[in-house]
């Protein structure tokens, strides 16, 4: 087949732009006029995605098989460019592409190679042999006795009435627990009637867009792709905020804009704090605009150096919305996450989940409130902080050690190596190549953000085993070293 | 304000209409436009509930007040007549309407008497006095003592990788349990790879609408209208069949019908088994025009009188997706559900949530599975199973002592008794004054329904407390006496 690409095949794009374009639309073309229009984006997301993994599976995509840049593959798909953009971020995501600066998007050489025969299910995706991608709680501190002894304490005393349906708000006693423990630990203005449990901050998002947050949504530059989709998934715009040492660009939010999420104590990839006067700026353009703030307050828990930054809600909880989760606390296997809203819009966001509870495990709300009320849950911070304090002092001890700059250590669970453009490319090639599992800034870049000149990598630290952090130091150090 | 009413009042409809349509065009005017297409009915229902919330709350609809016929607001805020009879279906289903045939529908007189002032938080609604609503467990019979020590047991044995995000099929250990306990339960054919876990039936739904069931969904023409509305809700349009004393009328599926949702074991809420020739004729339907069938089984382990009828799945596993829950077996706070689905669907169906789980708790599912497999889920299978024959044996036997008719008795939660439309109407009035909670047959109708003759009470037995049964069966009976 013609449109079969290789890692032999270093031909001009638009030679497999086309050919791949004409053969993914005979696997497409029947599934992308169904449906409304709000799902459709993401329902073509969904088969490009599908069509490209099939593609890969029965081998028309090779190991190593070069992509079409997205903005070729839209205009032969007849596709929105961010369509094919957040499928690429997928699949990458996912393991089975990998991005390579200047060498564009191509099939990961591992992924092609197991990929079982066509039809079959796909192995698991194995997680990379060293593993600095973001995004969880180290899986071995997960506090089994903690959660063994409060299940056991929450489900002996519970009244009956636990096991009932409940309101969509989620369980009241988490509720009032959760408020005491923001309060303590983020300085969150919480009262019980004012947070409504979730499963975690992509379901926070869902909830909130676009009834709560507009249609126009701004959010930081770089972030996390799938955040933006959540987003953009019911219909909604998301436009980039330029990032600076300061944080979010406050001034440089456009008119119109409804409504802006972003990660003030630790900015979500580049680490940079949002400083007090921004702090103040972003109140002040709230209050002066009627639009509504979002603090995703995503590992505001871990700061290492001096007293943590309180929450900026607590600035103006008329105006922002609270947004935290267990995932970087205690697993991303308990699905358990809240919102503190504004007085006004508490009721209407949590009966937005309909009559009862949809998807949240009440019994794990009770369990956790059971951990807060005991204290397990704060001593199982303070001992993942002092944990995670001791893997960055490592990382930096190491890192200094070779001369490379970082950014964004003074808490949270990774931080930032700053490279150029081209040596941010070169890095990931070989990271592929070595099966160290890293992410370039570049995949946290808005496609529409304009402040693209800073390159470099994101060093999550949090999810190493202990058995093998020491291992993925050095193979990380010596990545670095050859990469120059 | 010209458009209050109150108890006293008895004008005609279309006074009150006009008047409330003007009043909520008010608060309903700003959020109509917005939002794509897909959201749009959905969100206007959304805002209607929370209009005529407030309009109950702060007093412009007093206690016993009646609501325009639905039709005539649907007219006068030029919203579709669904969104309205939607609207209300949800708040007589939270407790803030009533429905009483011939009299239209009304303000509940306990709701609009206990309403805080505006803008502070409405109380918890409570569940009616004598509960026999359906849709759930018994609270008491939650296996604490089980759920803690296979909690102790999975997580003492897990591995840290369960610690970790899951691919969005969720925990493999639970499907393989599952597989086995459905097999041998319910006869289904289960494979662990065509296992999808979700959070419930709800979730279910709206994981497959509308990319896998199309955007014709035949329904039967009785059932509980979220599940029809979780279906339209993505753009689908939803086609009543009929049922009579042998289940759906297979035969009065229309063309272009491009899947059908069922609940075979026991209809939902009539009680009937779809009886053999049509569950044949069922499979032939799905196979002859390549329709797809979605089996809700959701009280199928509870079958009294003889063997339980096996899942129609087994007769047609590629061309059903058996879907089910533990809300009737364990408690609807444990969200758990499931797909079994054919085999060319399982991928296709759990990538459609996103590269992770996003929702349903991993922890969960671990002691789910823990459960299963130490026997102690069966062993509690079999206890609740003897705990509701005992109910549904005494409810009988009370029935029967005043020479009531009742039919759906051979299994499930819930049972039916007929009665004409009218003495349904006179019922429920009198039910909502003795505080007897109960639903009509007609509230499960679908609103295009043509099978519209049937009149009933559908009286779930499953909810009330140990304790308050007895009494709660005294209150029946005498309501059922007192309305002739």
């Amino acid at each position: 087949m013609e449109t079969q690409a290789n890692s032999e095949t270093d031909g001009p794009w638009h030679t497999h732009a086309g050919g791949l374009g004409a053969d993914l639309h005979l696997d497409l073309a029947d599934g992308f006029d169904t449906g409304p229009a709000r799902g459709r984006g993401a329902q073509q997301r969904r088969r490009l995605v599908d069509a490209l993994r099939a593609a890969i599976e029965d081998g028309r995509l090779g190991a190593g098989a070069p992509l079409p840049p997205y903005r070729s593959l839209a205009a032969d798909l007849n596709l929105a460019r961010g369509t094919v953009a957040a499928a690429y971020e997928e699949l990458i995501a996912q393991g089975w592409l990998v991005a390579r600066r200047g060498a564009g998007t191509r099939v990961a050489d591992s992924v092609a190679a197991s990929a079982p025969p066509s039809g079959t299910v796909p192995a698991p995706l194995l997680p990379p042999r060293h593993n600095f991608l973001t995004g969880q709680a180290n899986a071995g501190l997960f506090p089994r006795a903690d959660w063994i002894a409060a299940t056991r304490r929450a489900l002996s005393t519970a009244p009956d009435s636990a096991f009932d349906p409940t309101a969509p708000h989620g369980s009241r006693v988490l509720r009032e627990a959760l408020a005491g423990y923001l309060a303590r630990a983020r300085g969150v203005r919480a009262d019980p009637n004012q947070i409504v449990l979730t499963t975690g901050v992509m379901y926070s998002l869902r909830l909130l867009t676009p009834t709560v947050l507009g249609t126009t949504v701004a959010v930081e530059s770089h972030g996390l792709p799938f955040h933006r989709l959540a987003i953009e998934e019911s219909g909604a715009v998301t436009l980039p905020v330029p990032l600076d040492d300061d944080g979010a660009v406050v001034d440089a939010i456009g008119d119109g804009v409804s409504s802006l999420v972003l990660t003030p104590s630790h900015q979500s990839p580049t680490g940079v704090s949002l400083s007090p006067p921004r702090r103040a700026a972003v109140i002040d353009w709230a209050r002066r605009t009627g639009g509504l703030i979002v603090e995703d307050d995503y590992d505001g828990e871990y700061r290492y150096d001096r007293e943590p930054i309180g929450a900026l809600q607590a600035l103006g909880p008329d105006v922002v919305v609270y947004a935290g989760s267990v995932s970087k606390t205690l697993s991303p296997s308990v699905r358990i996450g809240w919102l503190v809203l504004p007085g006004h819009l508490a009721e209407q966001v949590a009966w937005s989940k309909g009559v009862r509870e949809p998807d949240a495990s009440i019994v794990d709300q009770l369990v956790l409130a059971e951990m807060i009320a005991s204290g397990a849950y704060d001593r199982h911070i303070r001992r993942s902080r002092q944990f995670y304090r001791r893997r960055r002092d490592q990382l930096l001890a190491r890192l200094t050690a070779i001369g490379a700059q970082v950014t964004g250590v003074a808490g949270g669970l990774h931080l930032l190596i700053p490279t150029t453009a081209q040596r941010e490319g070169a890095l990931m090639a070989e990271a592929v190549n070595r099966g160290i599992g890293i992410s370039p800034l570049s995949f946290f870049a808005h496609p529409a953000a304009t402040d693209t000149a800073r390159h470099g990598l994101i060093v999550g630290f949090g999810t190493p085993s202990a058995s093998s952090y020491s291992a993925d130091l050095d193979a990380l150090v010596g990545l670095l070293v050859d990469v120059a």
